[in-house]
């Protein structure tokens, strides 16, 4: 069954903020939602395979914090392609402690959402956690979107670029367009020009050289 | 507690569709997510107080028809501020039956998944709906979001206008600010120009005659 559709549900970017034990842990996630109201309900789904998953399951706890479009796309990849099982990963992160004890950004989020677990389900590949809000905290700005993010952050194009076109469009034109990987995040580079960045170019993610990037 | 900060998730907006029996009923929702994969499953909330929860609910089934920027303010309009219970939603609607029998629109969307019911989380004034994909349809267009819904659609200026102010930056400077009431639909028209509007604007909405609006 073509799934295309389902690339067509909007949504926001955020880091996901728990504790395992007195040490800050997270992720990267999209999938959050306020599910219900009076009080307060937000919804988020973490993957089984997350470490941040069995923390927040343990500490019963987690805080939301919703990246604004002037977030960095490093900020992103602290939080992405590694785990928190192993690395530090608010080592270098600008952030605090909510009122509830979880980790929030102090830069490049429009605020943060605390929440108290008060139940989850458990679906194959995923977990639904739904927390009551107990605290919040708002800097404004404009909250980025996941088409943002896939379009301008891990883009190649300024978006008021005139020659920005969107990914879905850019398949259908770009000549002789290739792959290239970067080896330390797994971030992909597709398009026809990549010989032509400059040789100071790096990875939007991670920061890795452009000459450690691997042709696919 | 202040929950400005939950007015920053990010949202699609969606016309959500299922059978009242052997008739068409649903109602606009904009939490809608990618829940899990493998199989691909969907969740979306709906208050307790809304027909098309119960119809789900007998049915086993829904469609999420996920709207377009392109979609008219009316469209929206129609299937919100009245209930199924009494009224056709789908009476004016370019429609059709997708392979599982729950309605899908025909225009004015980027396209549709359709589900089958998987289980559902009674939250307090919610429903969380999962659904396992069983059909989709993509037509392309670019996704409303809800933020576009409220600060364009519902808007008065265009989006990309010179004088376009988001609604949070508005209120700090726009003067002497009053708003006015749609009596059909709730609408809320506020700004310190309605009176500048022309006799023939209408709500965005539901169309109702600028005459008929109630200073609030």
């Amino acid at each position: 069954m073509d799934t295309k559709a389902l690339r067509y549900v909007t949504y926001g970017m955020y880091i996901l903020g728990t504790m395992d034990g007195a040490r800050p842990t997270g992720c990267a996630v999209n999938t959050v939602i306020q599910a219900a109201s009076e009080p307060a309900l937000v919804a988020v789904c973490v993957n089984h395979d997350n470490y941040t998953n069995q923390c927040i399951k343990r500490s019963g706890g987690f805080a939301v914090s919703i990246l604004s479009e002037a977030a960095p796309g490093d900020l992103i990849g602290a939080f992405g392609f590694r785990s928190g099982r192993t690395d530090d990963k608010f080592a270098d992160i600008d952030y605090e402690a909510a009122p509830g004890g979880n980790p929030v950004l102090k830069s490049g989020v429009c605020g943060w959402i605390e929440c108290r677990v008060t139940g989850f389900t458990d679906l194959k590949t995923h977990t639904v956690f739904f927390g009551e809000v107990t605290g919040t905290a708002l800097f404004g700005g404009t909250p980025m979107t996941y088409a943002y993010y896939h379009d301008v952050v891990k883009g190649k194009t300024a978006k008021n670029a005139p020659t920005y076109e969107k990914p879905e469009e850019a398949a259908d034109t770009a000549p002789a367009s290739e792959t290239w990987v970067c080896p330390i995040c797994g971030y992909e580079y597709t398009g026809s020009d990549f010989a032509d960045l400059p040789d100071d170019w790096v990875c939007p993610i991670c920061g890795a050289p452009k000459s450690s990037f691997q042709k696919k």
